[in-house]
């Protein structure tokens, strides 16, 4: 008997309005007003060049913290103070979180399962939880959840068993008593099985 | 020619003054505060074990982050509220923060390299990023340094080399041109050394 659904975020609960470049013209924005001016698109290849060297470091289902490829990325452009690196920071995770925009059923999605008994969680590959968490109190879900799991936070990405595994083990859940709902064909159909779960595929 | 200079934090930079103990004490209050009655050590101890389950996923110089292992503590216990956790989270910042207190001379020997040009970074093995933020700016140190690397920030923690090449690739350095300073001999000596930087040994 089915128990538990998970939740994918991007593209499940949430869609995508360009998250990434808004992040990324938020970041450019905070330079120039101290001197520094960079083109968005660059800055964004830029991230995910940084990005992309770290994970290099920790494996196919490692998930750098967006903290540490901004860093990255800052450092390469020659900026290295920890103060602006913080800053820029900030402007990153509230530039993506605008991007986020809340799909308009989903808050009856979760009240119906909610009101039949369901234990409810996010499964997200995402780079900050800050991001996560700030998503979810903005739109007043928080509540809906027992559990709020980002890649970040656990250093693993989907389809990695590893994040399922560990959420499972947050609630004290069998994975054949838990379905996970998300978009991806790999990350969220594939690694849910892979790890033991049902899942069912929700198209972009 | 050396021409960097990274510290190490605990029992370096920092005396550790029951960090970990206070931490799990700001958490039994706050736990307390809401109606949740449980022990200091045996919160502490549930804190270790949640920390090592989630080593054993990663590896051995895998670095959980501390919200991560706090999260599967609470859990455990049967706390799942994302808001509880969050805050809970926030005092053990806070009390881990309150156990580490700068070495009487870090501030001489930090203004001395500075002036003579050294580049400097700090490279900690910490669970939370947060908890090196807050301590060095409460004790007004952060501008003596280049870069600031945790391992919670990056996943690994020393003696891996990762986080030694990972600060070494922010400020642009060879391994030869720098040296760590630290406490430990495994993750300070041998970790930096292994990495091809040379190493001072500081007896706690």
């Amino acid at each position: 008997m089915i128990k538990a659904v998970f939740f994918d975020i991007g593209y499940t609960l949430y869609q995508d309005h360009n998250a990434g470049l808004r992040a990324a013209k938020r970041v450019s924005e905070y330079l120039s007003s101290i001197g520094y001016y960079y083109d968005v698109n660059y800055l964004w290849q830029l991230f995910c060049k940084s990005r992309e060297a770290i994970r290099y470091f920790g494996g196919d289902d490692f998930e750098p913290w967006d903290f540490s490829s901004l860093t990255m990325l800052l450092s390469s452009i020659g900026i290295r103070n920890p103060e602006i690196v913080l800053n820029a920071y900030k402007e990153f995770v509230e530039g993506v979180s605008e991007g986020l925009v809340l799909e308009d059923d989903a808050i009856d999605v979760l009240e119906y399962l909610r009101n039949k008994g369901y234990i409810l969680a996010v499964v997200s590959n995402m780079g900050s939880y800050d991001i996560v968490l700030r998503i979810l109190s903005r739109d007043k879900i928080l509540k809906y959840f027992n559990a709020i799991v980002a890649s970040q936070m656990v250093g693993w990405r989907k389809p990695s068993s590893k994040i399922y595994e560990y959420t499972l083990r947050l609630l004290g859940l069998n994975p054949k008593e838990t379905v996970h709902v998300g978009d991806d064909p790999i990350a969220d159909v594939f690694g849910a099985k892979k790890a033991g779960l049902r899942a069912i595929h929700k198209p972009r």
